[in-house]
């Protein structure tokens, strides 16, 4: 049995609907003529809290019973997630809590502070943000929402994706960014269901390649401290996501810097869109030729646009 | 007799439709929060060649006889005019020349390249464009194409209000900024017809503030070098453009230079919407409280987003 299944998804899209953007799907001539393909963009970098992640977020955070909710939701998240677990916890009026390093950009803790949630900082490790973690969990009984490695989650991100396909028919691939492999989930599963003969790809930053070398390998791998510009995808695959991407995923890819940079500029340049690096990493895999989608209909999802503006990479 | 008439719009946005993107309305919470009222941007920074120019260019190129456009079409502008009238041109399959100052930025010089028009070169004045462009036209026949002192080019600009107000209704106020005055006649006349209780206001930069004199002097003021940021905004009204404005205009209001990048700031972080300076006037005018919108439904025209991302202005 598949988790979540088919009326999950379609439920968790009526949950959120109230509160998210039905975002809009752009396309560029000049893309195209570029690829040599139709190129279609779900712009969730124009999404509430400027990324897909507030689906998620949403999804599971109206999905906890009275009492649960009551308690209050934590994470930890260094970036998008715990924005938009904040914002889903004030629409629901509980708080959240997010456990964040130190190191974290200012431009990023000030979001998750905006939206109303408590920052408690860390050390930059992973073992100290799941320890710190569990602290908090400890002390005050909070609900743990984790960044992808959730069915309910996973539910929600699967929105973006059965938008595009609802709207766009006969998509021959739908291509996407792996983090921590929440979004890819959510999206091969609403393609598994609704179009089956769309094949979906996970794109990855060839420097944080976890997803890709366990996809390949049966195991899952843990990268230690990764560095890629494409800060949303240096976390690795769970015991959630991994056997759904292993099961409904065409195939992963990997893309430099260089090219991640430069599609994200291609992006800026030609359609008026700000999107962070993560949410160029499928384009990059497109302009380097890493998957051949010549004369077909190919599907995007750009995954977010919080990027400093006063830090740009070029 | 209002020219053009509500049957010549009407017209327009079916002759473009083809070629043109029906651009989005967007919303954010947080600028309505910030503002006081629901304000709907309708995105042209993402219509094709990156502004609302096109839908004049396409407009005025395909209203002319199979004679006229023979000799192809020819204009004088530093910016978005230029591009579109290129891209108009060659949609058409006829023969576009633009007469640029030879200081103009190079992305913009590429951007005519790019859409296969001759740029011819002259001394950077008023002068030198009007004389050049006269040389062309003697030598070549080709018809002049005004940026926004042409009726079939004011009626083709009408479609982006249109639009707007078709898909959202009971707007109080529509915003938009003013150059030559092309963007505002087209929205001022498709308002009166359709949505008469639609107050249109001008904004426009205090450091070019020809229209604003204009408006209130009732001469046609023209401003030598003016120097302005929102380098889309720094020509003057004209005899078409003029009269239109002066009957259905509600009012102009002048914003800073401050303001104008305050707000183009404001919607890049807020929106994730690359923008150009002229785009973000109207914004400026509600941040800075030259208009008083509190409770009100308001619409901006987002006019352009071609703006050189090697030359921000924070």
């Amino acid at each position: 049995m598949i988790n979540p299944n088919l009326s999950e998804l379609r439920a968790a899209a009526r949950r959120i609907a109230p509160f998210v953007h039905r975002t809009p799907i752009l396309t560029s001539r000049t893309i195209d003529t570029r690829i040599g393909a139709r190129v279609y963009f779900k712009c969730e970098n124009l999404q509430k809290t400027g990324a897909f992640k507030i689906r998620g977020a949403t999804n599971a955070v109206f999905l906890l019973s009275e009492r649960h909710a009551s308690k209050g939701v934590a994470t930890h998240s260094s970036g998008n997630h715990g924005a938009a677990l904040a914002q889903a916890a004030c629409w629901r009026g509980i708080k959240a809590t997010v456990v964040m390093p130190q190191n974290a950009p200012e431009f990023k803790k000030h979001a998750v502070v905006n939206y109303g949630a408590d920052i408690v900082f860390c050390e930059p490790t992973l073992k100290a943000r799941e320890e710190t973690l569990a602290e908090i969990i400890q002390k005050t009984d909070a609900v743990f929402i984790h960044p992808s490695n959730d069915s309910r989650v996973i539910a929600g991100q699967a929105t973006a994706a059965l938008e595009i396909l609802a709207e766009i028919a006969d998509l021959d691939v739908l291509l996407v960014p792996i983090g921590g492999g929440g979004l890819i989930s959510g999206t091969a599963l609403a393609t598994h269901w609704i179009a089956p003969h769309t094949r979906v790809f996970g794109t990855e930053p060839a420097n944080a390649d976890d997803a890709y070398q366990t996809f390949k390998t049966g195991q899952i791998v843990r990268i230690q401290k990764p560095q890629s510009i494409a800060d949303g995808l240096l976390t690795s695959l769970g015991t959630v996501t991994y056997p759904i991407i292993k099961s409904f995923v065409a195939d992963i890819v990997t893309v430099s810097e260089e090219q991640i940079i430069a599609a994200m500029r291609c992006i800026w340049d030609t359609m008026k869109l700000i999107v962070e690096p993560s949410a160029a990493v499928p384009l990059g895999a497109l302009l380097s030729h890493q998957i051949d989608v010549t004369g077909k209909r190919v599907g995007i999802i750009l995954s977010g646009g919080n990027v400093d503006l006063d830090r740009l990479p070029w």
